[in-house]
């Protein structure tokens, strides 16, 4: 999907720039100095060496030939080490380019540099929406309103109940991305993840490409292992559902005959092209949008994970675009929605009406305490 | 599918039982007893009422009647809760059957009770495969093979470093899946979730019913909130995977021209109906076919997460028999891989032998370093 | 999923015993008897040996201990094979059964036979929708109502123009699934879908096979080439989303606070385990949660085509169960809103009062005319 | 995704700019150029303002800008109309924009139009695979090789079967992509699909604008109905499936063990950054990756089809960046295979040794005139 009006009407500026060319090109660059650096630290590489393929590592290249020739190798890694190595230039510094590393190293770690930078952004963002639904979960905790089964009013609860259930949700989603990050780890196995051809100092080289990258270094080699990469879709998909979850409810709250809360109005947004009286739950539409498409990325990976032998064919070589729009879509439907429970309109003498109308009497149970217990293990949680 | 032939080519007589129909039942009839049992155990309801509910829920019902009971109601309760009425047959300790409960609460609970004994199974099928990975590579730490990466034979590694690959896809699954049984937790919330109708004194219930369950206690009912099974869900695809990974393997190395390893010979096992000198790896069979499914099902009930209100329509209700299959499949899976790799027939010599006929040298890098590291993170892990 | 519980309240005792055992080693055995009857019509095998071929293929077997049997075996063929044989006891005439067939063959021709039985209950249900959407788009052509865009109160419709929309998604999900009904197939390849041991008369064998089963012969084995296959249950759940279209509307209009339309009321349906008043939308209930289910199905179908060489391993073996559920979930559906729509409780005062309320006016625009133009197309269609 | 290295690395030029930007935008504009166009050609507005109009929608936006706008603002029709408008800077003109039509009509119709030219780029690249196809069968019609069930040595086969089986899978999918391009439609249904807005005379609007975009017009307005696109994203799926299985076969008879077919050398192309000596099956692995991803993709559109009412929330604004991938992969996957079908280094020398050594005998059965049946049917067809 090169469109940036259809990505854009996913996702963040911020996340499309993590995941665009330009930061892509940046993390294979910093993976291929950093290899060099590492190495020479522990004196595998002449430290001029490091510094030579350092300084050739600087300048991005031009996007549309690099593209076009990684589409004919068949890897970006070919045409960028190529490019590194015509740029330095000499036969002997060059045999150190690239040493002991594979195509996948490259990709698998430039792909692990932006996803961090990409967790850091759904880690923020999400942070923002959970402040919010804790203040709007305060301030609503004794609104009596209806409660809702199988789309028909059913017994009284507080919109506090509703507004801590969706925070929950979105807590519980997190904790759980937050653990499978730690899949993001370095990757340096070489061509069969061996880790031949570096002189017996494996460990070593791994801990101080580690340190200079600022990743966990790997147990082992994970080429054929994705476990991990498949953890962090699923729990990005879950995240994302769990927003669309809150964008589900609100979106039938705004409903004209329930009309019991509305996103607040933002000049220029969610207007109609033919009726200008119209009021559209935009950012409930972008994070409905992402929790529709999220599933089915993230099932994308998991059915990856019998990959062929040492380093598979087809498989791998599948995840790096869906993970990237899963970090897009997960951010986009944040961000459409953090603003959105912020500044929510809600009608509490609405829902007051609505519930009278329903004359399922005032009962609210334990609305108030379940509320109650929810910020507490909310609080205790982060 | 009502098909035993169809269940049995996938699963096991063992996990087809948890989620058969008498369990079912089973599961659902405790909870309606040992509600009235917690509920008398704070006085909230006679013990002879207990006592009553108690014995009409021991008799299971006709299960062609019921069915077709329940799905004219749309829901198991409804019949149940009737039957168990009729039982009684006293208006007085009727009131007192069901009570503070709804549908839900009674199908997710039991679907809990299903899992809980569907995840025992699975670790303990888990650790008989993970001793075998760990058996194998131990036997074969040293034993070089060809090491093949886009399905193209690449640079030598030994066959322990494979099978310390699989078993830790295998560890980091397993992993994965212990912590997302966290959400195999009662649920107990009333009509909305608001506990209303339990005298305000909801907790203790909760926490009784819980305790004589033998199932965590909620922090607040979780009717539309879904993050937790949808984590569960995905954490058996991810397990599943990482067993067909195994299986995809040891297929590619049984096939006629590599010969390295074969499926363990078992009298009546992989036959053909057409060709009696086949050898078919059957036990991989099994593992591929439910790896091609899991992810598709566990992307099932991710896509539900958005379920409206306090309950949602048609999203829960698709969650019950998805993850009853993926519990079903994952076993399958692990009961066919596990018995192929403690039998594994490795030909090492034809290893040798491939690997000589590739030229590819005969340095193995740091494999057997990383087999120890694998060994030793498992054994730290478990 | 071996729960009849489950599988009632998802589809129909019809469907289900269409896919059930029974049926499928009733088609199993039919299988194997005609095609040593039609190798008997050609003159490939005496006459009496197909006879007693046939009267061993009459009584079906104990179901559990086939079951066992085939899930040891990897293939239901085997045993039932050999059951067979063991029935005929005549080494002489044993060498005739499943002479020139493999595994597949059986398995696959029994599937198409379940699937043409099945697709026979499909048609005739939608048809049995469709008349009641003509009926119900008849009555309403004119009834003016909101029409609602994004989840807001947009512009008025006519009711009629809704359920047009409706009956039009219905047709052409129809007409689709009845294309697609043209993979259903004979399967007779032999071991490697050559054709080889039937005496150089394999198409004439193919032709008397197919003639006594009742099924088209296939141009050529169909194996590993299962496009077929993946466009009918591409098909299937097509025509299961757009049964779930006319329940998600149907469930949103019978909102409290909408009140448009209701589900027909059936004693003892829809009725809730914790409040006495509720009438729940059960048809829509169950039709969400196959639309829910079906799409994931049909892409685990769609996945598997990469099948390996002559007969995958892992792939096709994931069909028949995925299918069967298709099957059983698209008539559930199907059978669930026929009656919805037949007898829907449709308000249209309450329509006409929503729309005064919403202010936009009583232009109902060309929606009369749309709705003939689509019953016209509906009437050419059939 | 909005990286052109990983869109280059798996589709082509040439639909990337199908579905870019700049397309969209031209689509976009054009629309509203025709549209206007249309309802000048019956007399419904001025032909002045029409010039006007079409005037104005001649020149491309900045895109940056308008893709935040679009973002913003929630549809690309909002801050397009309000360039256009601007453009014309007339208010008596400006009402003439946009006339009779809402958001989803511009976005769905922009959308066919690229599907549309799409759709002829997919047709023409397989029929040059195709085309190759029937040349390899034609030349290997005889060629005897090992027939290989459930990755098992089993019978003899030709060559040419298992390339027939190839087109034949090809063959049928194209079919079915041809069948479901009829979905490729105007779209013209105003606010709410009632046809108000256009005086009346909305066929001839219609049939008008139909002719003048060259695009079919349809029965009735859409919106909410889109199982036709399900239809043409699953066929997509289908079709790439289809390619995926030869890629599947290709590398598996290109393994180092095997080594009976590989992709022709191409001078950059299959090489290792690691290993100096290997030729990866890269178009293998372009066509096996879309292969993965695009039944999920399929299955996303399939899951959007309950959309509410008279146009949805967040179901349909997921299909236009699906659907482009769709079209993006299968094209990669043709694009890379037809070459490597037109250039497959076939060695029948060692076929005829691996099957040998199999020591299955050397009966191919009917193969050959398999082989002649599928390319009489594939002439047939065309």
């Amino acid at each position: 999907m090169p469109s940036l009006i259809r990505d854009r009407a996913t996702s963040t500026p911020a996340m499309l720039a993590v995941f665009g060319d330009e930061a892509l090109l940046r993390a294979a660059l910093t993976f291929e100095a950093m290899l060099a650096r590492a190495q020479a630290e522990i004196g595998l590489i002449p430290a001029s060496a490091a510094d030579a393929i350092a300084a050739a590592c600087v300048e991005l290249p031009d996007i549309e030939i690099l593209a076009d020739e990684a589409a004919h190798a068949g890897t970006l890694a070919i045409p960028l080490v190529a490019m590194i190595r015509e740029r330095i230039n000499d036969p002997e510094i060059n045999l150190h380019v690239h040493k002991g590393a594979t195509s996948q190293d490259l990709a698998d770690t430039a792909l692990m540099l932006q996803a961090k930078a990409g967790a850091a952004l759904v880690v923020e963002e999400t942070l923002r929406l959970t402040s919010a639904l804790v203040a709007l979960a305060e301030r609503h905790v004794a609104a009596p309103m209806l409660g809702r089964t199988l789309l028909q009013g059913a017994l009284p609860i507080t919109f506090g109940l509703k507004v801590a259930g969706w925070l929950q949700g979105i807590d519980g989603a997190l904790s759980r991305f937050r653990r499978e990050t730690a899949a993001i780890q370095l990757q340096l196995g070489g061509a069969t993840g061996s880790l031949a051809g570096l002189g017996g100092q494996a460990r070593a080289v791994t801990e101080h490409l580690a340190a200079l990258l600022d990743l966990p270094a790997a147990e082992t080699p994970w080429h054929s292992r994705r476990e991990g990469l498949a953890g962090l879709a699923s729990s990005l998909a879950i995240l994302t559902g769990a927003v669309g979850k809150i964008a589900g409810d609100i979106a039938l709250l705004a409903q004209n005959e329930v009309a019991e809360a509305f996103e607040p109005r933002v000049a220029g947004r969610g207007g109609s092209s033919a009726m200008a009286h119209k009021r559209n739950p935009t950012g409930c539409q972008v994070a409905l949008t992402a929790a529709t498409r999220a599933p089915h990325l993230a099932a994308t990976i998991v059915s990856t994970l019998p990959q062929a032998h040492e380093r598979g064919l087809g498989g791998w070589q599948a995840e790096a675009p869906v993970l990237a729009d899963l970090f897009q879509l997960a951010h986009g439907a944040l961000s459409a929605m953090a603003p959105v429970v912020e500044g929510l309109d809600v009608d509490t003498d609405r829902m007051a009406r609505n519930l009278t109308a329903a004359g399922v009497g005032t009962d609210t149970g334990e609305s108030e305490a379940l509320v109650t217990r929810a910020l507490a293990h909310h609080r205790k949680d982060r």
